[in-house]
């Protein structure tokens, strides 16, 4: 078929995404890295976190080496599945490996810099921070967009001519999903652990028990947790976002394969709007990022003012060029979409401010919890639980009015209709390409996300290399900065798992149906006729799977959907405190064994603690992630198509639900100690103190290992099903 | 209609029940209540509780008035409803309130006596406990049947001949349900609320902070905490699992009515079913409990085993009874639905076991969980939460497993066709009789639930009465006896809610379509004929209502229901936060500004701490429940009947998983608590011991507040739909 013109600015943004992320990385890199013993310790830092990843690589490789020769016997052999299924597989994996690997890269070099920055001014500071942090947003669309423009093109040009053709691309497609998911999770859950075990047992002992302040090079752990912040929220991240921002372009472009079926002209706009959505949204991050500019001397309020500047000047223009994208596409009711696009952004943005609410130190709730501290650490974790527990009912109540929104004015509420089969593909259409939306400026919205952990590790590497209370003062600074700004990237990034994972059912039916023709099954449709499996609509595949509420199937499979999210978290919380305990007594030992290490005379041992977070991390994570890949299997060969569709929509619900709850407790009890060491209920080393390192404690496993997993354990679960879908109609009896 | 003999066994184990909980009562008010400081003590208690549960009622009396106010408006002016609601609605809240209040009352009377034969020997007090406990089993399930047995003969005195008149009366019962549900829930939240606002207040000073045991009269909270052990352990619930029992009977026998709905004989037979079941249950229910028999000296091993004899026989004894019940009933496929009724007291065994793996000191989980208070309280709560997670798996599959046998039982593993409108009734019947033999043998398993609470309460009492180590040995003993067999109680009250909400889901569909053959709706059938509603069967209204997984208002729904079940929950837990807040202060101030309280020269200010609980039970109670009530209106009016659906399937797969991660993380932490307790892990005052009584705390409202009140939670928002399903249909455009 003929590539439409307009396609190619997909190569063209991925590579001007790659050349800014390589140029802002070649001025950062010309920036001075400090003093010897700044370059020293950025050095351990970024030794550590390579060999991790390294190490991590490894382990993933067989992984996917397995999966790969499973999914070649599958295609090849048994003839269940599509010849394209296991290469797309492990691009999708090794691009998705390749943004954290250029992230995490770029993170180690920029933290030294960033600190030597910040010793003349903060917005020096923030410029470095900032511009390493674009290095990361770009890397990952620029990848992002070229995986899926190269695979479009070379699928594109084996398969020719009918109306079938596109949905196979656009669903073959898709199954580079799985492998960026199954990278993803890996790198969340290893990296997860990995730096929570170090940060979690350098809290214990240090702050509690020896009363040091963090990142004090006399504790044993702080090279393994600097390490970590790059592992876990560096690289897992990209990775992570990597995979929200594929899937997303590439489930819609699926549904808009389907809803456009018997309009082929129509149906090839339809495939290309999200991609080219996301295309223009690379400019507009570019130029996002150069409205992030700082005068000398700037207070914090103006480096606020600023970032959101970027972020918010990205998310209107793309509002307004999505009127332009779909209008000049000729897209069928392409005003109606356009507010679909804006539906979506308008979620995210709400979900990032009711974030904001609930877990930083301006607003009651998290003061509330810094006030529990007066009463001991139980009150401060029942009052944290309680908080994040609570602030679950804004993100889904936004989440909730979003999909009948962005479902409804794709059909131009025809609220009379809204279930025809046509309609329902235009819906499903609508609510792919909200969430196409909310990612399209990932660019910069990522770049305020990764900055934090960039100015993180700028603080610890000021405070080992003791340059003084007036640098530590900016680095904390600009690291506070990043936890608002990265509040609103949170809200983007649930919103758009679940917007995505709702798009994703709808693909798993579609492939459901290319398992049923492959093998030439008939069906009677919902009129009663004996039609092939290609002319059945969603309504006939829903009737004839039973997919309804009344089936017990869908109900044990919603229960299982719903318990998986909580064994997955059960499981990578176990992790983090079975190595977290395993740090303690390593730093314990070391207090006790090495004589003078707290009088600063002898140098801890550093490296026994970064051995204690790798092995942990690497051992840790196989069986959660395992799980996640072997639960929609046994549900699909077990219960089958009905059971799948109960167990995806039973982990959607529930699982998102317990993401917002574990990353927002988490940040809540983060922001209240915080709050204490500004100076409140008695300030830093009071009895409230204690009380709120407790909670902050418990809080870094829910927000920096299990709640982010979440995001993607939906996805991947989602994806699972959608590769398995053949082996699912082979197996089980309907 | 006629009545069958048979029926009239369900009041005459009514009778029997209630006449043997009176006998029960007066032996035990016969024995010695002890000391004249044991009888002070116990009065305090006694009136504290009565003042607040009298305060109580009141409250909720105004919510029953307002609420069976509008009942009558939608009955008598708006001809929603079946006139019968309001009453039917006031009853269930009566008799559920009544059952609480006679079970505390009994358990106030007894701790005295208990901790006073303790005085002798432990066999002595725990016959006096376990029949107290008794007393309060069998008045629940006496009140049960006789509401049930009353309702059922004045609604068939009114409703005649056809066969839709046993549809319109038992749908008519379930709404005595809603009562009951309405009253459970306040009282288990209002309860809860009381109860661990005190016990966490009384913990933090007494123990973390003074140094003082356990109930220790220097402690001012210390009579709140007994008060609070009576109005939320003991009465509140009474009340939940008075409402898990009559939901189960009566969900099922609505669906009984449904399956053979065009075979009356058999219809009314199946109608009678499980009230047989149950009204036999009374009878092997009072033969376990003199089973339940100590010798003179006996050992803890011996009284376990004792106990667990009592609820085991029983249990075996209902699953042979059921085959000879519906034998003799000449119930279709009778061997088949007995084998549903075993397959649920399986999986009330199994998740009974599960509880007592993860919960018990004696198995790994919670030793590790001990293990992990070496390195500190963040740990201890990383660990808990982490294997509260975990255990949801084991209950879930089970439940999972159940509910498919279940219903491939009653349909003779028909797995072809299992979707058929005849088979998908017979199937949910199934699921329905599950729950009923799950629940079956409640007087006895209710009977060693009770019972804990008042040995605990016993142990209050000795600990303030000075009655010496050995006497104290001796009740904590007993409570630890009481916590094992808990376990299988809890497994048993929490399958049977999942099982009974399913049930009410069909019952949901039933009441739909009664409302709309009231308004005189028709619809077009699978096979596209037009007809009235009455002749719609279950798939036609999945289908005209689109309670497919694809439509968004069922996903919206499940969102919204998943996320009700942690809002609840993050209520309930602030509320005990807040409370405890205030009453940490009020201790803390009464040790400071009552000098020589803590030397035992003056007396604390009790009545201070029991006003703290009381007004925060009393106000925190109102907003949480009516949220509960509020939300599945809500849904319905915006989303409609599919909306409402799905909000039920995701409030069950979500709220069931958080219960049992709730109750289980609160459960280990107690016992990981009481493990170092005996001398593991540095024992008593240890720095473990210490980290792990802030597990405990935090576990208190997870188990006590939060988790219980989810069960309820879960079947009121079905109870409230089927209430209001009449507005949904009224109001909502499909």
């Amino acid at each position: 078929m003929t590539i439409p013109f307009a396609f190619w600015l997909v190569p063209i943004a991925s590579v001007v995404a790659l050349a800014m992320a390589w140029f802002f990385f070649r001025s950062m890199m010309s920036s001075d890295e400090g003093t010897p013993r700044m370059i020293e310790i950025a050095g351990h830092v970024r030794r550590g976190a390579m060999a991790y990843l390294k190490q991590q690589y490894k382990v993933v490789g067989i992984v996917f080496a397995v999966l790969a020769v499973i999914f070649a016997i599958m295609a090849y052999v048994l003839h269940w599945q599509n010849p394209w299924v296991p290469f797309a597989f492990l691009t999708g994996g090794f691009f998705s490996g390749l943004a954290g690997f250029f992230g995490m890269k770029t993170a180690t070099y920029a933290s030294a810099r960033t600190a030597n920055a910040a010793r003349k001014s903060m917005d020096a500071g923030l410029k470095i921070a900032f511009r390493s942090g674009a290095v990361m947003g770009l890397t990952v669309v620029g990848l992002g967009l070229l995986d899926i423009a190269i695979w479009f093109l070379v699928l594109n040009a084996f398969y020719e001519g009918d109306n079938m053709a596109l949905i196979t691309i656009t669903t073959t497609m898709l199954t580079f999903g799985m492998g960026a998911s199954t990278q993803a999770l890996f790198a969340r859950v290893g990296g997860g652990i990995y730096t929570k075990a170090a940060d979690v047992g350098a809290d214990i002992v240090g702050k509690v028990e020896a009363d040091i302040p963090e990142d004090d090079p006399r504790n044993p752990a702080t090279i393994a947790d600097n390490v970590g912040d790059n592992v876990g929220d560096v690289a897992g991240m990209g990775a992570d976002l990597y995979e929200s921002y594929c899937g997303s372009i590439l489930s819609t472009a699926a549904l808009g394969a389907t809803a456009f079926a018997l309009n082929p002209d129509m149906q090839l706009r339809a495939v290309i709007a999200p991609m080219l959505i996301a295309a223009v949204g690379v400019f507009l991050s570019i130029f996002g990022i150069y409205l992030v500019r700082t005068k000398e001397g700037a207070t914090m309020k103006d480096l606020l003012r600023s970032l959101s500047l970027g972020t918010n000047v990205s998310a209107v223009l793309i509002a307004v060029a999505t009127f332009a994208i779909l209008y000049l596409l000729e897209i069928q009711n392409w005003q109606w979409l356009s507010f679909s696009v804006i539906t979506g952004l308008l979620a995210g943005v709400i979900i990032g401010q009711a974030t904001e609410y609930y877990t930083s130190h301006s607003y009651k709730p998290t003061q509330k919890i810094s006030e529990a501290g007066l009463t001991g650490s139980a009150t401060v974790i029942i009052k944290g639980i309680g908080t994040g527990m609570i602030s679950t009912c804004i993100p889904v109540v936004t989440i909730g009015v979003a999909i009948m929104l962005s479902y409804l004015f794709a059909i131009k509420f025809d609220v009379q209709n809204m279930m025809t089969s046509e309609n329902m593909s235009f819906g499903l259409y609508g609510i792919g390409i909200a969430a196409v939306g909310m990612l399209s400026t990932l660019g910069i919205t990522l770049a305020t996300d990764a900055y934090g952990p960039i100015a993180d590790n700028a603080g610890g590497n000021a405070e080992m290399s003791e340059l003084g209370e007036e640098v530590r003062h900016r680095t904390d600074a600009l690291d506070a900065l990043g936890n608002t700004t990265a509040a609103t990237g949170k809200g983007f990034a649930i919103g758009s798992a679940a917007l995505t994972a709702l798009a994703l059912l709808a693909s798993y039916i579609e492939e459901v149906k290319i398992a049923m023709e492959r093998t030439g099954t008939t069906l009677t449709n919902l009129k009663g006729d004996v039609i092939n499996a290609a002319q059945a609509t969603i309504p006939d595949f829903m009737n004839y799977f039973q997919v309804t509420l009344m089936n017990p199937k869908v109900l044990v499979g919603a229960f299982i959907g719903a318990m998986a999210a909580f064994l997955f978290c059960g499981l990578t919380m176990e992790a983090v405190g079975r190595a977290a305990q395993k740090m303690v007594e390593e730093v314990r030992r070391q207090f006790r064994e090495i004589k003078g290490i707290l009088e600063g005379k002898a140098t801890p041992d550093y490296g026994s603690c970064v051995e204690i977070s790798t092995r942990a991390a690497q051992h840790e994570m196989i069986f959660p992630s395992l799980l996640a890949i072997a639960i929609p299997i046994v549900v699909g060969c077990v219960l089958g198509v009905a059971g799948v569709l109960g167990l995806l929509v039973g982990g959607l619900a529930g699982g998102f639900t317990l993401a917002v709850f574990m990353a927002n407790a988490g940040g809540a009890w983060d922001n209240a100690k915080k709050n204490i060491e500004e100076g409140n209920f008695g300030g830093k080393g009071s009895f409230a103190h204690k009380a709120c390192i407790v909670g902050d404690t418990v809080g870094d496993p829910f927000k920096d290992t299990s709640g982010p997993s979440l995001n993607i354990l939906i996805k991947l679960m989602s994806m699972v099903s959608i590769v398995m879908a053949g082996l699912t109609v082979a197996l089980a009896s309907l």
